[in-house]
């Protein structure tokens, strides 16, 4: 009976209005956000007016969303939650590469090129070279597997940021490896960025002192049969922002020296212009037990 | 530094990046935030799909919202929130008419009236006299109170639901207490009626075999010189939902008997068809301390 409704009696009134909830995960997810929810708004105590800055800010936070840009994502990026979720579902081994974030910017499919092609179509950033290897976690090369990559420009941009400035699929790419496990692609090194800060999300970011910005990163998925594939980043090693990442996706081990080279040589061998930089990246899968 | 979040470590180093946020007040909120939320998801343990779902969950609740539909606030209504932040807020003596929600249809100005005026301006509905005296904690009538009334129609709708069906004004009025702090005026008695369940709050009530209901019920705001005001219901003794109102806001105090009246001579005084319902609705506010 949900009537006399106290601030004790509360979470208990609206927790048994769920009971008749018929599939019963729903009803402990319903059970557990009325608990801590509830337990918030407790904690805060909010005013009348601050509890309609709330409403304001999750309706803003909603309708800032279309097609090519999630708000709610973004806003579960900065609380850390995106991370904490990718955390509790992260069931690899320690051998295998660490998992992170996808983002919001996976939203095209890479187009497929050759080893060795240049994801780069634009050709004004610090020239790179990206080689690795996926491996299986005993050490094995995995040949044939995909390795889906996408960065952002030398000036912090994805191509779908930039319609018309950058033609979509720049910075974009799908290699498959060769027999030896190896794939290789030639790039331009991705510079830091901000997130999306023209909505309430950036806005709360300033309100609370907080900078906007992403360590470099190139975003993996890879994959290959009879194994689980992770979705990842490699962050440039040394980047501004590498240890205060708005979105908390930064691991240890997926900090990746791109090395500075000048070596004329070499460079031609890559077909890249001198000097350059190179990353190593080997992929370790954790095999799917059974999987043949 | 924000570098390996983990599980364990993921709320604190979100906690750690809003320590610069310049408004104290700003800063608790974020970090009680912070706790909760990552207590609620480390609870629930959601699969990367499940928060997917999450996402849109609210970005179609923000989606819902235009000037006459805030989708959010019911949201906060189903989840028991409003009336905890409303028992929070709660400030009035036990001998005060109980406050409950304002709920979302009181969108305009409700027209000034005649204390006798009719707000029902269709005559549909069961006849209804509402009487009553807005008083202060000591028992004093206070004349020249405002009482501000809304109410849905026999059908239970108000006007705002369906421009073309009713006139705008429909169901309102703004009242004024006499010398004897008396106010009366005429009306219909209202429906039970749902809550609004095209959007995504209607499907969650629906998926957790909750129903949308709300007992019959006239908003009333009260306010006088010196005395704090407060934004109330009336509910209708008996209604159907009475004691499973869909946003919590029934208390007891406020059920109030709409007297069957079936007395010819009393129905011409009033200036209504018998037979007819009486409700008396007193309402007592609290003296401000120090007001004169």
């Amino acid at each position: 009976m949900a009537i006399d409704f106290t601030e004790e009696s509360a979470a208990d009134a609206v927790i048994e209005s769920f009971h008749a909830t018929p599939d019963p995960r729903l009803r402990e997810v319903m059970i557990s956000l009325t608990q801590h929810l509830h337990a918030f708004v407790r904690d805060i105590r909010p005013s009348t007016s601050e509890w309609q800055q709330t409403i304001d800010f999750l309706t803003a936070t909603g309708q800032m969303c279309d097609d090519t840009r999630q708000e709610f994502i973004l806003l579960s990026d900065v609380l850390g939650v995106s991370m904490l979720v990718e955390a509790i579902n992260d069931r690899n081994t320690p051998a295998a590469t660490a998992a992170t974030v996808l983002g919001p910017f996976h939203v095209v499919e890479s187009p497929p090129r050759e080893l060795g092609d240049t994801i780069d179509l634009i050709g004004k950033g610090k020239p790179c070279v990206v080689t690795g290897c996926v491996l299986s976690q005993d050490g094995s090369p995995l040949p044939g597997a995909l390795v889906d990559v996408w960065q952002a420009n030398e000036e912090g941009f994805y191509d779908v940021q930039q319609p018309g400035v950058q033609p979509l699929g720049n910075g974009r790419g799908l290699f498959t490896t060769d027999e030896q496990g190896v794939f290789w692609f030639r790039t331009v090194v991705p510079s830091y960025y901000p997130i999306p800060t023209d909505g309430p999300v950036g806005r709360m970011l300033d309100r609370t002192g907080r900078h906007p910005n992403r360590p470099a990163h190139i975003h993996f998925i890879a994959g290959a049969a009879g194994h689980t594939p992770v979705t990842t980043h490699v962050f440039v090693a040394g980047s501004p922002y590498i240890e205060s990442d708005a979105v908390f996706a930064v691991k240890k081990t997926l900090i990746t020296d791109f090395a500075h080279i000048d070596d004329p040589q070499r460079a031609r061998e890559f077909g890249v212009a001198n000097p350059f930089a190179h990353a190593q990246v080997d992929i370790v899968l954790e095999s799917v037990p059974g999987a043949l």
